[in-house]
């Protein structure tokens, strides 16, 4: 009987309930769609976005510049309620409010085990959400290895308050870090983008005395002040010397790339002190070029860190006490407001860097 | 003729010009007695002290506790002028404005040159003002091994601002950076003594998120807030409980001992995370027990770091660049003035901990 | 009707396999015991045991001096192959030739995700074998977090010949590890029971010039001897002066504490040279005292490491490594051989350290 | 009167003796001309050398590719006994066999201060013999910052066991320490001269298991083989898949650059796996690219770590106690022997590399 039947294929098939998700299409194509909510297998778990944003590597992969799979969902930064928990997940709760970091590690490979949580599995593998697996510009999200990687929100704070932390301000921060920033060192930190000006806000977190800033939008640099630079330039030839007359010759203690081109890369090798650190965190594309003299002909002891978002669980509830207790506020960084539905326009916002954008708040649902 | 020999005798030997030391003559009995001022030999440099101050480690030796060999000038913090330089020493100028550390390494013997300065020449090495060669409680100080510990002051700062940096700051930070603290650490601080105190502000600079700071005093805790505790507690059975209820029963990750005694040690051990540190700058006597409990048999990841105050011109230095910066401002530890003459009386405020007494500025001279 | 029953019965709920294991009944009562095969849960693995082993621990366990329940299977260090893999589980086949850490971190918890993987969990949490679930000295076994914990057993390489890797030889090299030893430092081991001779070998592999091995037991010493010690000494009075001496006054800059009594550590503390390193392994009981003389009052610069024997599959894969290029050879700790039926006498041997009795290969099994 | 004069002329001047020095004069003009023995002023020390060595840097000096003044003596590397005391300079005595790092750090300045050795003074500023002084080819050598620099040599071991310490050992071992290598790390090693194969020894000393060396001379190779290597190839394409698949496709742990070339640098960064090291020891000429798909685009967390040989007394005592207890025999490096009479000879066979030349031992005096 054609009732019965229709019944008993609800019994086995799950209702396939509907949600929109930013889908990539082809290079300069990409838009809301409908798709379906996914379920949670194991090990897995499926989060109801609140709020997400757009990061710069977002608008490498709608220009084509960064490949990703046609029909995948974009956006890798997101803070949600757990919707649904897969076998093997424990000591969560449905309607609990977490966040996810941008990195996703699974926390049992060999990279994983030895503390390279970034490049889980392989090269660059920790980044899985809208790199390769769906991402979290959608009104639902599938979460891998959530045991590893749903952090609950503390009560006290918002979502908004943490919504950064998930990519940039742990990029950021991590650049500081890398750099083994000391008590009193002297930082130059090229680029004031978001994650520049996160860097920034590292440096000073953990004890930077001079803090210089470079970056050429004068709207951008009065954040870096805010942040904690204590100098702030526009590039041009005149950077490498008057940051060694800042340090009175010696050259920065740590110089930190957040942008990821020559210029940048160059004048970070050419400030920093023989014995000092590059901490890099841009993305690079073509050739790298290292001038040799800056290079000190590879005897000067210098060193060139790079680091990819550190993420996991773990990482996120060690930054969210940062906010808890208030030693951050990254509000200053969330200039725009959009909902999920207008979210091509928030891209057009972002990409062309209109209207001193820094940061844009995607709503979702009715939160 | 005898007025010719006169002359030359003068010619030959310098005349010896005296000042005003404070000299440890035996237990109890110390003061104010003429010396010569002393000469600089190779290596070495003269300094006009401006100001200096007392340290609870004068008190041990005043009282007998720590035995410094009698006559020997006391004291192991000032800020001065280079009245002297001997032969060897490059880069000063008679008249420029420093501060030398408490710890004075040579920065050539073996300790040294593998990085452990304040174990120059052998345990505790480092440490020779007041302890094995006079100290800066006077009004000249000779400086040994002065190319490694002259610290110039920037003009934009003053003695007051820096003087404090010379020991206690430099200590109490190094509790902090010992620990390694990392970005949103969770730190508890035992005892807010001045270089507990410090050891909260450390706590901060390193961008700890959580700290609690633990001290019978009420104005001493009032600091702790100032410096960056979130939560501040009184010593008691209820501390422990209090910080595991605290940081939701993960245990802090960094426990800072700033006093030397069996409870502040057992607390900091019962209060460390597996896998944390526990950061000990206090100065023991008598024996020292390891609960095995609370040492999880040996077997929690735990390590037990101590910390004798880095010295040396670079530290000095780099500290200075907080003050300038405006990242940290020591004032509120200068509770009290005195001048050289009064020091007795100061001894005897700091050692009965009167007058809500931190530190005590001495001032030396006519500055 | 019954035939069918039984049938239907047979079909959903599987024959409950037995298997053998030695298991703690009570304080001195102990031994092997018909348990069921177990069955592997999601991320969960069944390994059927060719090889074990027993420790220390196992002993203190028998002996009622570590609490664990009545009818818990004893031991932690296994060979064996993959029998049963859970679901969630990928990468593995069934047969394949593997050993388990005795440490099984799962990898995805805040502890292991900050690098404590021995810490799984909360304090010691990733010792579970013998200790909170059923252990190893059986047929079969359950691996928890298999994903994070099963690691191939090279072709090239026997069973025997990294069964040890498990246990005392991740422990024993950890201690020199977690000493920081860098090329030419001189280090001293106290104790060289199996973890202790696997800390003189540890140290020779990081490149320890003068390596001096502490045990009253001459046997063991030459064992030592073999293992990479230059100097042996038993213990006594002698032995701070005589490490005193052959460091040229200096003392060590790794003392190495493989027992856990009061006496190797106060040793070790005496020996090790300000800024140096006591590195800890030994498993204490009652309570320890650090006496303040050896600790500088402390001032010194010495930190005091323990270390939980590191898991985890990448853990393990590299130490096989150090197998397959025969860098090292732990062959001579294995003194005697005996099959699983005759377990019992093997704990008998090992209890009263007879006939020079090192570690006790276990064969399980008919391999 | 004239002959007075002349006496008393000689009383205060003294006699210049001569010693033999080899000279650089202009591009490719050196050798052996008369100069003064030097004379030891504050805080330095006369060396009489006994044996000296040729370095690739000094054939670069030769060939104008390195800038020094014309007149220079050069060579950087030499035992000797001390000649001459100067004030200042403790613990010595006259007659006592040293040897001295390449590298002469001062130990007083703020980058000795904080560590950097090498960069004593400014970039490279550690450097001196042979580059901003004179250098060791001659029968006598001034030695700046005796005090940290005179390193004895233990009665037991002779002055050829030591000697190559002083450079290549102690680059080559900082290649495999710069790199962090852990107990069981695959390390390639790219170039076999005579710095690459102290790389590899260093890889071997430090615990690495699987240690890949590439150079194009079959010689070299087999002492690479001695040296610790497990697996030898020549250059070529087939480098990267090789070693990839010799690493089970994981990359290595640790790349060294022990050469400075485009090739193999770039060979390096294409081996090492995420979140591995490239620790370059090589001395790069023009320009370096960084070929960014090897480069993960600046987001695999690959670390690029530069070391200019570390040098100083506690450096060089470390390194000879591996002599001592026999850990090291450098022995194999030392080729060939020439007399300081012969140097132009040995400069000769040691450019063209012929006679499969790896360290030529050069004899000064009659020792």
């Amino acid at each position: 009987m054609p009732t019965l039947a229709l019944e008993r294929h609800t019994e086995h098939l799950p209702v396939v309930a509907a949600m929109k998700a930013n889908v990539f299409r082809a290079t300069g194509v990409f838009g809301l769609e409908e798709k379906p909510i996914p379920h949670a297998g194991f090990g897995e778990a499926v989060i109801r976005v609140n709020y997400t944003t757009i990061c710069g590597t977002d608008i490498h992969i709608i220009k084509g510049e960064y490949p990703v799979a046609p029909g995948l969902t974009i956006g890798h930064e997101c803070t949600g309620v757990i919707h649904e928990i897969g076998p093997g997940v424990t000591g969560y709760h449905i309607g609990q409010r977490v966040i996810v970091g941008a990195i996703t590690p699974c926390g049992q490979c060999e990279p994983c085990l030895e503390g390279h949580l970034s490049q889980c599995g392989g090269a660059l593998g920790g980044w899985r959400f809208g790199n390769t697996i769906d991402g979290v510009q959608a009104e639902y999200v599938l979460v891998p290895h959530a045991q590893a990687n749903l952090a609950p929100i503390p009560d006290a704070v918002s979502d908004k308050d943490v919504l950064l932390l998930t990519d940039i301000a742990s990029t950021g921060f991590s650049a500081a870090e890398s750099g083994h920033i000391r008590l009193g060192d002297t930082v130059a930190v090229f680029a004031q983008g978001p994650i520049g000006l996160c860097a920034t806000l590292g440096a000073k977190l953990m004890g930077a005395s001079q803090i210089i800033a470079v970056d050429p939008d004068p709207f951008r640099l009065s954040i870096s002040s805010r942040f904690g630079a204590t100098s702030v330039m526009i590039p041009g030839s005149h950077v490498v010397p008057e940051i060694r007359e800042l340090t009175d010759g010696r050259g920065v203690d740590v110089a930190i790339e957040a942008l990821g081109t020559q210029e940048t890369f160059e004048n970070a090798l050419r400030v920093v002190k023989p014995g000092g650190t590059l901490s890099s965190v841009g993305v690079y594309s073509g050739h790298l070029k290292v001038p040799i003299d800056a290079f000190g002909a590879g005897l000067s002891d210098v060193n060139i860190i790079t680091t990819l978002c550190p993420g996991g669980k773990e990482r996120m509830r060690r930054l969210m006490r940062l906010v808890e207790t208030k030693r951050i506020d990254l509000a200053p960084l969330l200039t725009h407001t959009f909902s999920l539905d207008h979210i091509a326009e928030a891209y057009r916002l972002f990409a062309n860097r209109d209207d001193k954008v820094l940061k844009i708040l995607i709503k979702v649902g009715t939160n």
